[in-house]
């Protein structure tokens, strides 16, 4: 476990640099900084969807270069406060604000990549995620949830096939815009499960088909119940990892203080046992 | 704890007067009539948005002055009864009534105030929940529901943020009404997060971007998740609060119990010890 | 407990005939046919919705006639067969098939009553409820739930009655057919609550009152936010009751079985205690 | 429980075949060559319902009967390698792939068959969920689910069956197409029950008879509130078995040790009792 191999991993010998360097990116100051300056860049964005004085449009670019260079100086900052260089790129949330910060720096002026460098900016409201901790442990707690809902997921698509080929191969000839092909039939199932005017989807089937109502009814019987389970089975998966990790430990600490008081009265009697005989020995 | 100055905050002696207005107070009688004139209250707030015979529309405004009046009575005696008078606002069901009853002050005639002045005659009805116990009891712990939703309110806002910037960049041309700024893209994001018509926003934006979909079903999955995940969690939230203080308590009692009886039985073990030794010595 | 005015009223000395009835009215022959009958009954009634052949038309009365006889017969053995007459109808479900047999007397060739007694007979499947076991124990339960959630719906009701009360006084002159009086408002505000095409509503008033959607949207919060504790508040109830009543008592039993085998320590360590002087006595 | 007869359905010896066959039958390779055949068997599937290239039209068929053939080699297979032929088909899974790979063996060229055998096709995806074990699991649990909700759903369609007939009763003459007769207004009935358009609904009725807002609120609230209480109810049955399984297991093992450490102490009291006499009477 503390082979040297390992000890050299767990980092060289910190210098007085790297430490000065640590403590500002730690400091609650260079925190709000950062936060501050993340929430500029969520308005700036916001603030272009609107139609603003010519002063204001002018001046946005600057600021958006001045917050480019800001988060470029902050990760540079964060790398070089970093131990091991090497494993920077290793954790996820510096993956990810390295992706966002280089994004950014795509010139906008350039006609093809426009789009694609806005899109970029518009994520960099993403990076409050990762500077605020207790959203970094949501979003932690969140990917957890996703493998659970794994096979269930799979599970739905399967329903969503099945229903989807059966709508294409029957319906098509009633509405090719709804269910055209396969995908399109899916998507239009989607909109059924939301209950978003699927009576009119419906009722423009069972015209030719009067019995279509079967084929919805089914589908939307069988995606609530599978859905139901799903948020039943959730909640009594995470319950019981809380409740097991939690109720049994508190029970387990009183049960011992039985057991030790046991132990110590079953040594009592052991001492009871062997004295008389010592004494009658005597 | 109990220094001189805590004691003096607790209240000066209870005069006789003192506790005459409490007894009238806390009487069942009073109480029931301060119901009774917010019910009254209430059907007078709601017989104003009806076509009214002209007599009964006559005799509303002094109905309405007479409520006034007694409210204004009852929060005076309240005060009155109020052991620490400058502690009487620092209750907020005390502030919540005083602002409701101050602000029925203000005179309808004003015809710029009239729609203020109704607005806060209808606030009068919610004085129904500083009233009745039960309800108050009900209003506080939804408040103390809020701060555990807090953090998944932000998780949320960045989400609609994101897409509300990435929908006002991409879809304002398609339809300026729906996706003219981020305010507005936010607000048609929450009618999709509703499903209310969400398809045909859906299809306009996909005559334009045949991909677009993807941009509704992953808003839709994330918010969906999201919003699984916070009730999930609150439910194992709360649950695991009322397990802890409840079931332990229970368990801990009957513990308690074995290991009185064990201590019993050491008592005993150890007097066996002490005894033989006494009596072999005698 | 046992006086004998009481003793008196647990029941009159079973005659043989009361014994020959409660045996038929208890017998699984005769549970079947009752069943049997209040299916055919909802069967014609289902009937009586579509349009049928002259001759199945004109037995149908018949048919009716026959059931109804039936159920008075059913009723009054079942009357018969209680050994205390006087307190028949103080049984909730015993009421209940009363008034519904009772109701299908009505004839139906009497104008104005041919609704009511349609409507009559239609509540006779309700007594496939009363007859099944399994479905009155279901009832029994959801009655239960109801006090639960009895304050949870005051504080909706004063929700819906504050915002119906703004909406008609703000929205009236916008649409009267939907702001026009605070009833009709609730009703608009119970649509936005399920959120059928309630951006159609919010658009509406919004050209008018660009900020309206505050309204619309806080609404919408408070009512699932509180719509959501009732849930959760709900399930741990039932939950706390279920656990209480179950684990402990389960828990209980093994504790109890440590506990006496501590208690026959201590018997046995009592008889150790004495019987060293009682030797040495002798 | 070992009988002779037993002891034969336990199945004949097994021979060096029928051991080759179920080593290949388990094997990983032929696991995942069938889940890929499933999987392109529903992309074919998928495809049909596209226009396609000419060249990939052709060549579907003759593809669609290798699949078949495939499909058909390892049920055959499946079934040379059971150690008791006879009750291959008892096991629900082998039955439902029987099925469905008799159905695909269906000609194509017959026209009146030709939709039946596409449909038969289509159910070839649902074999994903007889192979993939974790899929298996899930389905298993699910149908354990439904018994649970069997007297809810009876409860509900009793609802809608009065509702239904009551419907049909009034408001047949308002609109024959949505409440023509039962089955219809049933259908009309699950329409309001998912919100969808529900306010159309009434406010057509609302015009004829202008208290019917009572009929759909009663109808809402009725299967909103029996729809939550089968949800709690689940989930807390579900909760009950789980938790009864496991938390008292846990329980138990740590309760035994306690047990165990009282019956030792018993034991040398028993000991102590019975040694003093022995070296007295020495």
């Amino acid at each position: 476990m503390s082979s040297p191999g390992q000890n050299a991993e767990r980092g060289p010998r910190r210098t007085p640099a790297l430490k000065a360097l640590q403590s500002i990116e730690s400091s609650r100051l260079f925190q709000g900084a950062v936060i501050s300056i993340i929430l500029l860049s969520a308005l700036t964005i916001g603030a272009k969807t609107y139609d603003l004085p010519p002063l204001l449009e002018r001046s946005l670019p600057a600021l958006d270069t001045a917050i480019t260079l800001f988060f470029l100086v902050e990760i540079l900052l964060r790398f070089a406060a970093c131990p091991r260089k090497h494993r920077f790129l290793l954790n996820g949330w510096n993956l990810f604000d390295t992706v966002i910060v280089l994004g950014s720096l795509v010139p906008l002026e350039n006609a093809d990549a426009v789009l694609i460098g806005r899109l970029l900016r518009v994520f960099r409201v993403l990076r409050l995620v990762s500077v605020v901790p207790e959203l970094r442990l949501l979003i932690n707690a969140l990917l957890k949830a996703i493998p659970r809902m794994g096979y269930i997921a799979l599970l739905m698509f399967v329903i969503f096939y099945i229903y989807g080929a059966v709508g294409a191969l029957f319906f098509a000839p009633v509405n090719e815009v709804l269910w055209g092909d396969i995908s399109i039939a899916m998507l239009t199932l989607f909109r059924v499960a939301t209950f978003e005017d699927w009576t009119d989807v419906m009722y423009e089937t069972m015209a030719v088909y009067p019995l279509s109502w079967l084929f919805y009814l089914s589908f939307i019987f069988l995606t609530a119940f599978v859905f139901l389970n799903m948020m039943v089975g959730t909640i009594l998966e995470v319950m019981t990892e809380e409740h097991n990790a939690r109720s049994q430990r508190a029970a387990h600490d009183e049960r011992q203080q039985l057991a030790d008081q046991l132990a110590r009265l079953e040594a009592k009697l052991d001492s009871l046992q062997r004295s008389p005989g010592d004494r009658e020995g005597a």
